[in-house]
């Protein structure tokens, strides 16, 4: 995968992420971020799996989501996710959750790069800058 | 129970409710919430499982979490749940996750009144009205 | 798609799946049952979605799971599903998890027919009879 | 806590938990089972979390559930944990879930010594062993 200034993943709903309400509960979407985050780090051309055997780790410092409508069992939804924003030591994701291109909710996610060993926030780990400096660059040109 | 300003429960970490890292998946943080929601909504007099019975639904329409520092399997942490914002319609909580006293993480939950039969918005269904307005009373004087 | 004898799909495992052990938590594995056997269900020409409409429910009354190697972040799974046996009023599915053709786990679940308006047991839908019987007989003809 | 024969413990049905049937998901009640096994686990001295420190894990080698009715989401269920059998490596749990005396589930865990370190399955750690035995002789003198 070539760096891409948008990754959008196709999530079918799982009936154990429906509640009582008949719709998914709003604590899965934060899953469903997770999943396209991963898809689109990957395409800086290293795997989040690879980043923390480097030693590193994108703590989740923070999260918001503001839901429109419900997804449904039965239904498969298209979660885009983007870099946001990029600083020397944080990355902060957005996300878009569709079907049929109507927007169920939007989303952001906000992580700071922390060495595993120590859980010491620290900078983008050298071999990530640039891949990562170019998903955002992609991402202003687009 | 009575109407109380905020309400605390005790909520003891899961194995399951644990990641990779070691520490709890942040999207159980609005699990946890919830359990607190639920507990202070119970202190209007009507369980939000009564509430669901009237035909009303408190619907989320948007949540936000700051993550400070990691929960882990083996502890019990403290979750304080209180109505930050009453509007007619709406209905907006506020969170602190502590273990010890020390701040976890806080969190704030985003509620609209809605008929469960036709998904509509709707004003806070009348019984509930005054109850939940004891709720904030009681707050502000505390 | 036509009725199959087993199906097979591709599961990319979840952060949020793992726990402290730093493999998927022996829970999720009821999740990814469910998924495959949600696909598997589709092939008979009604998608379990649909059946539920019909006013019908596969309601869960067993499982049983065999871990023997556990699963990662980063890696995708394949969960091949069938069904194992069928009577006039049960469905009996079974489950192998692989990874690069290596088995992880094995399981079963066990369904019975209610009605979703009243819970009771009951025979397979009239319309589902026949579509169910020829994945079973596809299946002995294997 | 002492040693004790079987451990009983509430569980608060969490919203989350629930899925569109109504009633709590099956995969929960692997969950629930691990907080009662966490529970009795610790009436033997140590607690799980001691354990894994140590460097040894309980590997789940497989689970078996039966269910026979759906709990809630406003109730609160019991669930009682006990060690059905134990050998020099492995320890087999069973358990039953409860609403008002009613019983809604039962189910059985196995596991497996390992070294954290390795994985490689071994003898129940030492420090162990007489605390352990003694959870299975107050048992069979019950």
């Amino acid at each position: 995968m070539s760096a891409s200034a948008r990754t959008t993943i196709d999530v079918e709903v799982r009936y154990a992420e429906t509640d009582q309400m008949g719709v998914v509960h709003h604590a899965a979407y934060l899953v469903w971020f997770e999943l396209a985050r991963t898809r689109h780090c990957a395409t800086s051309g290293f795997t989040y799996a690879e980043i923390e055997q480097m030693g590193y780790w994108m703590m989740v410092t923070g999260v918001e989501v503001s839901y429109r409508q419900g997804a449904r069992y039965g239904e498969t939804v298209q979660i885009e996710c983007w870099i946001d924003r990029l600083t020397s030591r944080t990355v902060h994701f957005a996300y878009v959750v569709r079907r049929d291109g109507r927007r169920l909710a939007t989303g952001r996610s906000h992580h700071l790069w922390v060495r595993a060993a120590d859980l010491a926030p620290c900078r983008i780990p050298e071999r990530l800058a640039e891949p990562f400096a170019r998903l955002v660059a992609t991402e202003s040109q687009a």
